[in-house]
């Protein structure tokens, strides 16, 4: 089944203990495409400039990735600086420049309104509910948030997680948009306005998942050295639900093997800059990383 | 097989968010002792002042806990104080009375010579080399430490190293001891050492042990409130060594299911104040909230 990403795409600057980078494509839509693609055929929404690079729409075309829905306006790429030190848990954003991607307005193309598996990166609340209402009949629609949008569209937020089926963030924004002192808490309160599923991700720490079912947690794949931890969290929501649609399955047991292939892909992001983690990968590649997951955090595997 | 442990004993002023405690038995060997003692015969090594409650004596010996190695001397017990605020991850310490712990060597008593499996809890590592040097042969010792002797006793931390089966540690003390930016990267610092194992402590986060085999990590039991979390690291280590001390078994797979006991039991340490929420527990209590925990965090189970 094809997945319908709205979100962002950009040119990274992007600093480590193991190097930099500069005009590397990036942005969460491109993130989540980059891994979801592996396992499902993705149509990508979102909007660049007129600057952006013809090997970056080439990069993302080897990727098989739909084009359709990616405009090209006038005006400059969105960019993103950011810096990770230490145990670069965190990125420290150096500079940010929304350029055309601050008056965008996600159109769906025609041809995606029939599209069941729908991701809304991380972006404004009011415009994830005005794409959502350009879509026929989704059968599972998971969206991401931020600190940025909890604070200043708490009305469209709670609005759309009432039309979703899974929410998903990171730590920080759960416990900040909830409210509450735990995470296990912060999912219940989630959960108890709108979405079947909380998703929460922690990092180097795993995620947690709520659902009908329960909790369900899982570490993440453990890793000596992380060389570029952007996109981490975008390629664990690529792999998750590039797994649902790639089987076109919503069931608890698909529920739990996504989160698992979500995770193995967060681990091949973090490998290396950018998105290089997560592009030359081989479907092999991809099974033999998650049966060493399993291997290592099973008691009877 | 009988378990012996060597560390502090005391009486525990505690502050949480759910209310408060004082005049609490508490201490890193006592939780051990706890949750060491639904698995296995233990046998405690330690120092009280004359102040120790008589009651306390009587809920230690309530869970067949060996005291012929507890000494009682002229002074005050050890008291700790301690408050928990917000998301309840580290304690902090609002004021520490050593009192006899402070001048206290521990002497392992003949009867216990012979102990196989030894937890030398978070004490000097010059007096863990002294009670290692009173014992004839054990099979598995392992050594809890804490920033104060990381920083202050090194060269003792180090040899003490090179003579145990396993360290463990929590986070924040695994990269001050290894200096290394990642945790994976802490653990293969500390096997290079001499422990064949290291385990890492994460509190909510769970676990993660390096050995021969390779990388275990288990997350923590979700928990949607945390009452107290003192002495969870403690009864994480007990559930533990317990389970290996009562199987006496020492084996890959013993060792990953004994981090899933103490993952549980650590589960109950936390749920209520001080040492209640290991206190009066069945083992069908245990092997409930291990089953559980199996099906949160297993693809399989």
């Amino acid at each position: 089944m094809a997945l319908l990403v709205v979100g962002s795409i950009g040119l990274d600057e992007v600093e480590t203990p193991y190097g930099s980078t500069a005009d590397e494509l990036g942005g969460s839509a491109v993130y989540f495409s980059f891994a979801a693609s592996h396992f499902s055929p993705v149509r990508l929404v979102g909007v660049v400039g007129q600057d952006f690079p013809q090997d970056c729409v080439e990069r993302l075309a080897r990727r098989h990735i739909d084009l359709t829905g990616l405009q090209q306006v006038q005006g400059a790429t969105f960019r993103w600086h950011g810096a990770y030190e230490g145990r670069m848990d965190q990125a420290r954003t150096v500079e940010v420049h929304m350029n055309v991607l601050g008056a965008y307005e996600p159109a769906i193309p025609a041809a995606y309104a029939d599209s069941h598996y729908v991701f809304l990166a991380n972006g404004p609340p009011p415009s994830h509910l005005r794409a959502l209402s350009q879509l026929r009949r989704p059968r599972f629609v998971m969206a991401d948030t931020m600190n940025y949008y909890i604070e200043h569209e708490p009305k469209a937020l709670h609005e759309l997680m009432q039309r979703i089926d899974a929410m998903i963030m990171n730590e920080s924004e759960a416990l900040q948009l909830s409210g509450r002192p735990s995470l296990l808490a912060a999912a219940r309160w989630v959960c108890e306005r709108g979405p079947t599923y909380c998703v929460i991700k922690k990092g180097e720490h795993g995620s947690l998942m709520r659902g009908p079912e329960g909790i369900f947690v899982l570490p993440a794949v453990p890793h000596e050295t992380v060389v570029d931890p952007t996109g981490a969290g975008d390629a664990f929501a690529g792999g998750f639900m590039g797994y649902l649609a790639g089987r076109d399955d919503v069931g608890a047991e698909a529920m739990k093997h996504g989160l698992a292939y979500g995770t193995v892909m967060a681990s091949f992001a973090i490998e290396q800059f950018g998105l290089r983690g997560l592009e030359n990968l081989t479907a092999d590649a991809i099974e033999a990383r998650r049966a060493e997951f399993m291997r290592s955090t099973h008691l009877f595997a």
